[in-house]
């Protein structure tokens, strides 16, 4: 289907994340009142390898403490290590010059607000391919969004999952109860035996359809992060909270930390290549606290959210 | 000359940490006014894995804001991988069941100070051991100690590595030329072409000379600690500061955690294995800030801290 078509699906996929980044950055100016910083960067092309990409952050914030929301596009050539783990998880045969040369595009967006009963969201979209643009060898989906409380509103996380559910419905009835339950297994900090937050959506790999119908559902899903988030930002912004609660907050975000600086597969592969570092590591909290040996009060809320996340819920009831 | 010894090796190791844990837990308690928490843990031994450990954490002293000094000792069975990889840089033939049997035992301690002119100090230093106590088929000494200010005064420094130097002297005068270097490139953040500190000593897999020599060599270095660091935090701890010099301490303190959590070797192990994760993870900062592209301004008393970090001097003028 995508023979003859005037633009190829990567150049698409590029036009979709630049598109959803500045919707999504018009909305978060809409809800803070403070504007993004806009960082254009190249990475220059002496050996195959170049692109760039467009780092978008909020700091200091009324509603948000830290906001990252950005977009890039590369290419290059994979190395002998990387085109044989990518022979073994995808089916290629023959070693050929085109399945070295790869492209990749994404959205990346990670959003920590400033008040403790706010969650933090998390999102993801990005599209693969090895190969000439206009016939590519190989290429896949990958992506997901979800969301890290640091107090437990039941509605809240019904509503983020609805959301998505929704998306994913549109599309495929048996993708939600197969990426909820992925999401949940991504985002597990197995150190601590504990789920980063309540979850959401995760997918990767994905190929399994014609790319004009996954690019309709990753579009969609995209799309799909405000309406699951801002109703909940809205709700919680003006909630009173004291010491207790940030001191809470900042022990949660240490968590955060620790998941994406020990175990998330796409900040490693950032600090282990030339990615540009300020870019991969947005997404980290500006303030977090590491106190020796902390547990919650028995029966507090705080305890309450941590029981969530040694044991995650099915929150819709469809992934039983 | 280790044979009809009555005391192994590995007990007379256990005996060290543990006397220089408590005389360096007695000198900290000394200089801060506050106590150490102690937790003892130990690990079941179902499957021939057995041992514990001695964590002490002091916490929100009036000098220290956070301190930890961990001792262990555990055994077990090496895993297929595990023996490979040893196998392949310990010289081992064979592979006889009791290479499969080790031992090892070690004291960790890492000093986060209240004060932001004043040093934050790690050191580490541990025995490992394969085989039977009596007759070990492979055994080595690894330990360090290192110096991470957030300003820069040379004289610190220079009095930290002076200090282990005369102690790596008495021993060896080639130890300190080699171990200077060793700590710089293994404390070293690539993501940010940063030193993560002032460096000191580093070594690994130390096997070459007489084991009672080595041994003699690691007490020596590990009573030394306390003296290179103490006077420095005494003459630190009354100077004056703002919330700006806190600000810029929790902007290093996540520099801090960006190498334990990416780079560290022990600290990985520790995560990726059942070891007590708040026992690993007693090493990062009470507080850690990450504000998007921070530079300190040019000039500035940071901007010098960065300069030294990106690149590592020479302090005592004998490492050309």
């Amino acid at each position: 289907m995508s023979q003859g078509r005037v633009l190829p699906m990567r150049d698409r996929m590029v036009a979709l994340v630049r598109d959803v980044q500045d919707r999504i950055c018009a909305d978060l100016e809409e809800l803070d009142g403070g504007r993004f910083r806009e960082d254009s960067w190249e990475r220059p092309d002496p050996t195959g390898h170049g692109g760039g990409g467009r780092a978008r952050v909020l700091q200091g914030g009324r509603v948000l403490e830290k906001a990252g929301v950005n977009t890039s596009a590369v290419h290059g050539r994979l190395s002998d290590e990387a085109a044989r783990a990518m022979r073994a998880t995808h089916d290629l045969d023959g070693d050929a010059a085109d399945e070295r040369r790869f492209f990749a595009t994404g959205i990346s967006l990670v959003l920590h607000p400033v008040n403790p009963h706010a969650p933090t969201v998390h999102a993801n979209f990005r599209y693969f391919e090895l190969g000439d643009a206009h016939a590519p060898v190989a290429w896949w989906f990958g992506g997901g969004a979800d969301l890290t409380p640091c107090y437990l509103y039941e509605d809240d996380a019904r509503h983020f999952h609805q959301v998505l559910a929704a998306a994913c419905d549109r599309h495929d009835p048996a993708y939600y109860p197969r990426f909820k339950p992925w999401c949940d297994r991504y985002f597990h900090l197995k150190h601590r035996q504990e789920a980063r937050g309540v979850g959401g959506i995760f997918f990767d790999d994905l190929q399994d359809r014609d790319p004009d119908a996954l690019l309709a559902f990753v579009d969609d899903c995209a799309r799909s992060v405000m309406p699951a988030w801002l109703p909940i930002a809205r709700r919680r912004h003006g909630m009173a909270y004291g010491p207790e609660q940030v001191r809470w907050q900042r022990l949660r975000r240490a968590r955060y930390v620790e998941f994406n600086l020990v175990w998330d597969r796409g900040t490693l592969f950032g600090l282990r290549t030339d990615a540009r570092v300020e870019s991969v590591l947005m997404s980290l909290p500006l303030h977090a606290s590491w106190e020796y040996d902390h547990h919650p009060d028995p029966g507090s809320p705080e305890a309450a959210m941590v029981e969530v996340l040694k044991a995650p819920r099915d929150w819709l009831g469809r992934c039983g």
